[in-house]
């Protein structure tokens, strides 16, 4: 019954702070702390678009030319651009924003595809509830005897 | 030169993720790790008001009645509110949402308030002129004849 | 058969050194990491007292006043104030050091109340059993005929 | 069927540079963190000749002696020595490079002992596979039926 | 006029609750991490001692005979034991607890060496006022020609 | 005087341990750490060819097809390819390890270039140089007086 969201509902917003670790020594924000960023980003927006866990199947050529400071506020802004039956596509956008200086320029582009874990989304769905439901048993929550979808694995 | 940008140029969005460290042995993410991220997120936006460097002053009463859980896309927005002469206020909404089950709840709402570091903006862009000068210079990418904001400091 | 523990039982002293992933760029500790560290000295408090996994309930306002610099050494103190059937209020204060300058200065105080997160402690006791059970018979090292908590929940 | 791998099979190569949060405000290495790169680099060295999780049962006199500065390159080169039957001796060798200024100084040496988490080799691969096929069970993508060694615990 | 602070104020405790990222994939501490946290204790305590800055020198042997799970509470006790000119020794000691199973041990003891990085106290005390006013004339908050220790450098 | 290394002498091995929060919640590897471990080992790579700090110009498609999960070992291994005036490229190559399940498998490609920050490496040398004196005077460790390429910039 949960059906995949709408392109727009896909699109996702994430802000980061350069911090002292994320930089090398003359103090430029470290490419591959950026590429890190982008894939959450990235996944969060196919994760919004199939309402499932999903695994980056691969990035394209990402090209870095403007240098991000220390300091420095990072936008990124993904959304799904295509779909198929299990993988999508996703498009990515990153701004860099020096706000004492008053400047924000555009930094990167990318393309990114993602796989949907499962094919059948009900079945995800049984086994998050199986999930939960032998969580709470463990942790005394739960009677053993209402846990249907849990007992069923087992035959008991 | 700089001017303060309008109330709308202030929104910032951010989103997380909920891993594993930001948990406790519930699986329930930890208050603090929230406030933390809360607290970078107002940061932001209050940098973006006022062009400089802020500090956080306070925070008010905040209360956490919904659980987040390991997993969770943790999605944060903030905008300035008020604006005194050197301090400002901000709200902060927070959402949470459980992908795979299609959920998605308010969890908290809180207001900041923000203290820019110094009272005059053109004495900061300077300093950062000097900053960035003398950085150039100690790299040997300036000639030190040509950094004179920062030699007129020791009146050489 | 456990028993809440005395009030001094749940002083918890905790001590953190300010690295520079803490600080914004004026090298200025971050409000939000240092409620980060607050929250978890205060839990660890509450846990003393309720022998209990315990989650954060609500923070009062936080003020900062004092700033606390990169390297400093922020010491924080929390204990049990008053406490309910399964809430307690927990009173923190935060000290920060500049060893090489000989001063310490206290820089902040506040209220947090923390609820435990089940009610019958017997209850969490038997699943702890049960879940180290599981651990154990998964691992091999726990023959299953010998895990009578952990099979009574299946009725097997 | 698993053996142990001959002695140089269980050489490892740990590569780090270091961050700013790996230092102190004097911007040198702290050596608590070359302690804990040091047990990683020798603990999968224990792993590789045992094929086994090991933990860390001592660590020798540990000298500090060369400074190791922000930006520079850790190398960390560990190898068992000797092994009993469930514990095992890694030798492990550490230098740092300055790469800017053409300077590679070795700084320091250790022995570790680890020991093997259990005794029976073959124990901790069933276990291996019980958990595989809870988890796939409770995913939802494995017929409980087919769970054979799972369901062997129960005596369903 | 700093004078070393009395034995008995070089005591410091610090807490650490174990979290995912701390353990092994059974749950249990790494030794490396447990080292990190002791070597910061520790040269907090001898940093309190001294009022300086300090760098470690050495580590006695350290055995792990109790394993410290996921989730436990980790405590640390350091204080200076014998100094000399330039070095200290520090005894710290180490327990863990499971708070929710009632249950402390000690687990740790071990003895550091550290070395003050400077043998002129005094002199440590003027650099870091010269670097406060290098600090404050390059962000335009003190003019230069009151920086008199720093000025004094350049013969200026 | 420094001359660039020979090709064999660039070559660089990474080792890294995959833990919680590398994860996402089906336990596998996020493909942004990775890229992220990818970025570090290459540039080492490229800065122990050059003798310089480098910064990340682009990196090549690449693909994710083979999990690597929680607890895995994570070998790297990069080294310079070709080398131009002032870029470099790196090919690099990835293999995940399940130790006590005794399996072994390649799972990433990749090709990096990279970018040195100067052009000169003399000019490097010297304002490395010119950091350390001025660090020292300021620490009281050396004489002003005889920090000359230091003083030669103000011209004093």
């Amino acid at each position: 019954m949960l059906k995949p969201k709408k392109p727009h509902q896909s699109e996702v917003t994430m802000t980061e702070m350069v911090l002292p670790n994320d930089t090398n020594t003359l103090n430029n924000l470290m490419g591959g702390r950026l590429l890190h960023w982008m894939d959450i980003c990235a996944a969060i927006s196919a994760q919004k678009h199939s309402n499932r866990i999903v695994v980056t199947a691969s990035v394209d050529n990402v090209s870095f030319t403007e240098p991000i400071r220390l300091g420095n506020i990072v936008t990124m802004r993904a959304k799904v651009t295509r779909a198929f039956n299990s993988s999508m596509e996703v498009f990515l956008e990153v701004w860099a924003e020096d706000i004492p200086a008053g400047q924000r320029v555009s930094t990167n582009r990318a393309f990114y595809t993602f796989v949907a874990e499962t094919d059948e989304e009900s079945e995800l769905y049984l086994s998050a509830l199986r999930r939960r439901q032998l969580r709470l048993v463990l942790a005394g929550r739960m009677n053993a005897a209402e846990a249907t979808e849990l007992k069923a694995l087992f035959k008991v």
